[in-house]
């Protein structure tokens, strides 16, 4: 049985991880790095570069989750100032959001994507004074979070909803069955 | 300032109610009937029920949600045989799931429905039984919860996600804000 290494620092995926109770062992990432500027190729070897430096006898999984409006990737906002000014850009409009799964298993790494499409409702600038009072944007790309309370700005999505909160935890359980032949047992912890 | 009124006894509903600081008073619903089949009536007359017994002087809303294949509502299942049949029926295809948002204001009892489209993966028999040891099926309208393990038959939906788990949070907020005029802090508590 493959045992499953994952390569992540951030608490929401670490959290999504284990409410779908997957079997896996933390590690801490490598320096991440990423020259590209076109969003695919940019999530790809960020996720990539997570795990590079890592050797481990199983498969071994990096993750990144990038925000993108039309070309352009909306990375975490450094005052509130832009906060607000990023989620006025959103507003009435519809962007991506992509996560990149990188797996190293033998010595080489395959990287799977999944994209979401959000589509944000009309927001007013009282709203977002409001929801400031409520989560932090700061700590979050494109400034706003599908779980938290700047969830109300989102009218609809189209895709997997927890791929936006950082784990396309549908696409990761589909890769390591059919691309690694890892069964339930291996991929998710027996509760009995 | 408008007073809200929340009447329903869905432990799902009340936390997102409360995870959102929705500002509301809990109440016990009315005993909810409906004789219609086709679903959007009957959604809306579910919900409707759920009020018609209550007087109070603010707004008072009720929520019904339901789960539909085709033109067909699937209810809870009443055994184990029953909700792998249904999950089985449900594989690799489209379904809706309702909401029906049902407001007292004034004497007057107006309804608003929400809808989002949700696509299962191709799902295997082994899959299901293991994930019967993850939840319950039985207390659940299409025998699945987006926000359980079973989220991990849902491919992708089309539209809100809070509308599966059962609280059309955006569309509810919208409807207080234009349709009855409640601004920022009459519909949300504050958190300074």
């Amino acid at each position: 049985m493959n045992k499953i290494y994952i390569a992540t620092t951030s608490p929401r995926r670490i959290k999504l991880l284990k409410d779908f109770d997957f079997r896996f062992e933390l590690l801490v990432p490598c320096k991440e790095h990423s020259e590209h500027e076109e969003p695919y190729l940019r999530v790809k070897k960020r996720a990539k570069s997570k795990i590079e430096c890592l050797e481990k006898d199983g498969i071994l999984a990096g993750f990144d989750t990038i925000v993108v409006l039309k070309d352009t990737i909306l990375e975490k906002p450094l005052t509130h100032k832009d906060a607000k000014k990023m989620l006025m850009l959103l507003s009435e409009k519809w962007h991506n959001v992509i996560t990149a799964i990188a797996i190293k298993h033998k010595g080489i790494i395959k990287t799977f994507t999944e994209t979401t499409k959000v589509k944000f409702r009309k927001i007013h600038e009282e709203e977002i004074d409001f929801a400031f009072t409520k989560y932090n944007p700061l700590d979050k790309a494109g400034a706003y979070g599908i779980q938290d309370f700047s969830g109300i700005f989102v009218e609809k999505i189209h895709g997997d909803y927890y791929n936006v909160v950082g784990l396309p935890a549908v696409k990761f359980y589909s890769v390591l069955k059919k691309d690694y032949g890892c069964d339930l047992e291996c991929i998710f912890k027996n509760k009995w």
